[in-house]
């Protein structure tokens, strides 16, 4: 099967369904929805077409459109992922999210909100502060990402120990399916087993399996009390050994433990022009805890800190205020983005071993920045067994010698997560980026499983194609008119 | 597509399989495989023969069979579910896992457990006591129903408001699939997004889509101070408008919060020849609260109990050691089983509206009841939601309209449900018994979305046919040879 582009006849069928100026053509404008936070000159492509739809019933008559026409779609929420999702690798139409961005409703009886998908992550803690209320979700990007974005990776974050990801919020959903139609699952309701749970399905199925336009988020009550603790270690091997040690001898659950080596904390303060003092030790974990008890988080992070103190700490620092805390999580934040303006030529990598694993794979990150010559940063959720160790490219290295010893290189770094019994992306997502190697990463009748859902969900392939595994009866080729 | 029936030949081959003494075809030991805990002469079924195999393979080489040969499978924990789902409605072979009942592995550094699906609830926290974790799944059936049933209908239960339910917990499964292959999804990970996330699918899929042989749950660290507050109102309503203000109110999330209208505390306190002083009150709530330290725990209840003297509570009881709360507990989980003995002519429903829509419910429910003459007494999760109203036939109802009145008043309670944005199954699941109630409880993209999902797992349907929904192309006719 071949898609078909889009033609003259699209373009103007397109413009009577989202008006005028909310079908982008001119490469000026289409290309900052060529690419996601993934290296442009490895991804991204163009797409044909982008969308901004303002209503479901919009984005419903879209995918009709495309569906009959066999255009491939890609939904697209604010570009700020790591897999390539939200790249249009077949060309076609990718469908903006961004004007879809109302609160529809904060319903504080129910401790609920719905909110279409384009609404930005961080603007929902914004609007919920007075509520006393929170949504827990707290992707690195929040500042950017938005809630359709979350869904479609089911994004995990720094409050994930506690927590837990996305999906566990996620009530309701409305989505528009591969055909073009409107259907609501679940809703405000926190215990359902009337049939499938296909919301849970829909939560990071990156958007192959339809366009998430709406949804319903079960809130919290906001905590009163956080604290974050930022403890220095001499070596990663010993930061990354006292991580289960924190919750199963003192039984308290952190919100987050957030893991830095001395690298990752060096780039990203010298990005920020961050003045950290601790800046030099050998690897970091910044621990939060919150709860709605003054007294009780203090006893847990007293708990917490002695616990680290006996397993080789050399320094437990406490940041109680609001201000230090926002700063020593901006440097945790902008690990990535920093890394990315120092080196653009980098594969960063989302890998997740269980948790008490973690201190297994510190040692293979070294062999292999060995075995490869290339340095390997690494940070991550270090509670949740979730490390973003990334691949950069040595300068020494030639573009072509890069592109192999990166191959290689995760081949080696997936095996060795494998066998430790670990996953090949934690809260990032397949994409285009990770597809290659899917079919390592889960068994044959594991892949056809999902392959049939697909299948089942999108017969001719128009949603998001290329993204996870590529489907056996369709052409996913890389669009020949990719960037630049 | 008909099924065909289990031949001397089939008998055969499952011996081979299981061993002479794992294959039951004789009435009298099949009998207890023909029911669960829905009234009998209404949903029990006799199966030809009943298999109990020991490990997964054996479980694979049975679901070969039925597929090659078209019979169907109906796969079966404890038996104390209570919507059918594990009666082989449509005949052929139960597939009991109560031989499969091995703890695999506690491992505490990754607060995780691995155990076969037959190990009964409450035994895998007595094997946990002595680490200090625990298994935060609650159902009222706990001393009866193993995980496998736990996990076939996400069940819920009484700790659910904080904790949530069954799904949260499962992080790994082993499944055959309906064409007989094993397949192992998710594991020690505690975030993966590596490809469709089908371990939360099949959580809560009753058994349609696979026989699931082994689960990897998270653990959590035990709670080490527990209250249960009793609190009395002089009506249901009272009790129940005051459910969402002690979240939204306080802060305070509870552990469980669950609802007991006075004909159900009576019925349960005669069943167990209990005596509680209160039982003659109009309604009564029993709350729970958990945690980690002691100070934290009488804080909230002290908050929770001042919210509902607030509220008219007449009086709050404050049960602070194991005996008593084990009293009481008792009592609320003795309430299906009590009126199952009281009345076996009865309809146990679980419906689930949004928590603050709750005390709209209860004056609907009066009217049913004036409406066709019989009892609804209620209990359930209010906490969540979540309510058990029950339909007891009217002794001076011949069966002949009991029936009647039963359809009609479903229809009924059911339409006044989905009106406050509710589902008509919170935890008991659909089941054969409200098969005929899910096209109007579910949108019909939805449904066709779920079938669409079931034909791709299991091309025969042989894999629990007749519950949730009947495919179309498939003849899932009640069991000639029903009970008796």
């Amino acid at each position: 099967m071949n898609y078909n582009i889009v033609t003259e006849d699209v373009l103007a069928r397109l413009r009577e369904i989202c008006g005028e100026n909310n079908v982008l053509t001119d490469r000026k404008k289409t290309e900052a929805y060529s690419h996601d936070e993934t290296p442009k000159d490895r991804y991204a492509a163009f797409p044909e077409a982008v969308v901004l739809p303002r209503t479901s019933e919009e984005v419903a008559r879209i995918v009709r459109l495309a569906n009959d026409r066999l255009i491939p779609l890609t939904p697209r929420g604010a570009g700020s992922g790591l897999s390539g999702g939200a790249i249009p690798c077949c060309g076609g139409i990718v469908v903006s999210l961004e004007n879809m961005d109302r609160v529809v409703e904060i319903d504080t009886e129910n401790m609920m909100m719905v909110v279409e998908s384009g609404v930005i992550t961080n603007s929902v803690n914004e609007r919920l502060k007075e509520a006393g209320l929170f949504f827990a979700g707290y992707p690195m990007s929040l500042e950017t990402c938005c809630i359709g974005g979350n869904i479609a990776e089911n994004a995990g974050g720094g409050k994930a120990v506690k927590y837990g990801v996305t999906g566990r919020y996620v009530m309701g959903i409305e989505m528009v399916t591969p055909t073009g139609r409107i259907v609501e699952l679940g809703g405000k309701r926190v215990k359902d087993v009337t049939g499938y749970d296909l919301k849970k399905l829909i939560v990071g199925s990156e958007g192959t399996l339809g366009i998430v336009t709406r949804a319903t988020l079960k809130l919290l009550p906001r905590p009163t009390a956080q604290v974050a603790l930022l403890v220095l270690f001499d070596s990663a091997e010993s930061a990354i050994s006292v991580v289960p040690k924190i919750m199963t001898d003192t039984g308290v659950i952190p919100t987050g433990i957030e893991f830095m080596d001395q690298l990752s904390v060096k780039t990203s303060c010298s990005y920020l022009n961050e003045h950290l003092p601790y800046r030099d030790c050998g690897a970091m974990l910044l621990i939060e805890i919150d709860g709605a008890d003054d007294r009780q988080v203090e006893d847990d992070y007293m708990k917490t800190g002695e616990i680290c103190e006996k397993n080789g700490a050399l320094q437990v620092y406490v940041a109680d205020n609001h201000t230090t805390r926002e700063r020593v999580w901006a440097v945790r934040r902008s690990i990535a983005e920093a890394f990315m303006a120092v080196s653009p030529q980098q594969s960063l990598e989302d890998i997740v071993v269980p948790t008490a694993s973690i201190a297994e794979l510190i040692p293979e990150l070294a062999k292999l920045s060995d075995k490869y010559d290339l340095q390997i940063p690494c940070y991550g959720h270090a509670g949740d067994g979730n490390l973003h160790a990334t691949l950069v490219k040595n300068p020494a290295h030639g573009m072509e010698q890069w592109r192999e010893i990166e191959a290689c290189c995760l081949k080696d770094l997936y095996g060795a997560v494998r066998k430790l019994g670990g996953a090949i992306s934690g809260e990032h997502g397949i994409g285009s980026k990770r597809k290659a190697y899917l079919k390592d990463a889960v068994s044959d009748v594991e892949l056809e499983l999902m392959k049939s859902i697909k299948k089942a969900f999108d017969p001719n392939n128009i949603m998001n194609p290329g993204k996870i595994f590529d489907m056996d009866h369709c052409s996913t080729e890389q669009n020949p008119d990719a960037f630049p």
